[in-house]
């Protein structure tokens, strides 16, 4: 039998993004789309909690759609506990349009949806294309996303691992060199809002912020970005700082 | 001049637990509450993109409250940026009703607020009850609360460190012990969703699910809960996991 593949984002369903990455899996495996029937881009992890989900099936050619009223970890659990024929053989999220290396990823509802798929048992990959603009170039890319495709069909994961890919803006750089397996850079967002007054005096705050990333050495995602590389971040949904647990020992109590 | 604590939390401003943490918080400083208008559980680290903010300020005896239309995420960086009348000491969000253990911290928007503290260069704490009942026993938890705050404020924390503080239910348990520094339990969550059927012959999915922890060893969140000890985890937010970013060292490009 073909292997399975489930495959959600957070642009929605009909975003470039979804298509393409759709598109590539079809040459592995049978492929279901569940995602967000709109646009959920910056939701994260986040769950659905006290409205019920609906699932609607899109026609279409080649493989199945399913447009779901909610999250892209909504998308993800349903997709594998309702809408799935059978078991899924990988998950993949995206191709997002933006970065999800760096901090991004704490707010990504592409990496939401890989990261839940970890969580539930299944091999996952989130890819992400680091242009905004919805007819970037792409192509030159489309190898090395069938690379990772074929090494975590083929090879599997590390137990709750999934893998956090960023494609650099192909239009910007002279080749892309290849693929680089490195850590998350440490960095943040400042300068959040706009402030701005409504014709009736009163206060509002558009999102906007400025990545500041300090942290540019040669194993970082953010390094490989900007030196004409994929990259590769294998991700653990955990947050413990095991160093951390160690140090505050003096909070135990004796 | 005394530390400025800002609160945030996923339940809203309204919320007993938060009014709980701010009464507390009162004892060590000046106290800005800035929390969601409406409850704003399972929002995990997720932004509000497309739409602007509002803040209205509360009227409140003792301390500032404002309420915000956005996400616990969305209340840090605002309250950080705009809201509050300087730099603050301490961010602190909760007390969260429900528990933030174990994965649930994926999830959850009470540590999502704490979290986005850490990445904008705050020292933060989360606290969350595990009990979801709003009139739940929870002052045998008060002077530890006050203990760990107090810690914070005079130590600091590692940088880039938050601590997921979680509380027994307390009517459980024939005392509690004390506190447990400690590394979060690898968990998932089962059956998600109970599939129904509308009036119109339509299918619908509620969220629900079983909780599943295989991990209980004494390091754990889970065991300290499970043992009458309220559990500290300092976390990180960066998923990057080291030891698989040396495994998968062959899908580099030589």
């Amino acid at each position: 039998m073909k292997p399975l593949i489930l495959i959600s984002n957070d642009d929605g369903y009909q975003a470039p993004g979804i298509r393409n990455l759709a598109r590539i899996a079809c040459e592995f495996g049978e492929v279901v789309v569940v995602a967000p029937h709109i646009n959920a881009s910056a939701k994260s992890h986040s769950l659905t909690v006290g409205n019920p989900l609906r699932a609607e099936q899109i026609p279409n050619d080649g493989y199945t759609v399913y447009a779901v009223t909610g999250t892209p970890a909504d998308c993800v659990k349903l997709g594998v506990e309702h809408l799935c024929p059978r078991r899924p053989d990988l998950v993949l999220s995206g191709i997002n349009h933006g970065s999800n290396a760096s901090i991004n990823i704490l707010y990504s509802g592409t990496m939401g949806a890989a990261l839940e798929a970890t969580t539930c048992g299944y091999p996952s990959i989130g890819f992400s294309l680091l242009s905004h603009n919805e007819n970037a170039m792409w192509s030159p890319a489309e190898p090395y996303i069938k690379q990772v495709i074929e090494y975590v069909l083929s090879k599997g994961l590390p137990d709750n691992i999934s893998l956090n890919v960023n494609i650099p803006i192909l239009e910007k750089i002279p080749k892309l060199k290849g693929m680089r397996v490195c850590r998350s850079a440490a960095a943040r967002w400042t300068d959040s809002f706009e402030k701005r007054v409504d014709p009736y005096g009163r206060d509002y705050y558009w999102l906007t912020g400025k990545f500041v990333c300090e942290d540019m050495s040669e194993d970082t995602d953010q390094w490989a970005l900007a030196n004409g590389y994929i990259s590769i971040v294998p991700c653990r949904p955990d947050f413990t700082d095991f160093s951390a647990v160690q140090q505050l020992q003096s909070l135990n109590t004796k």
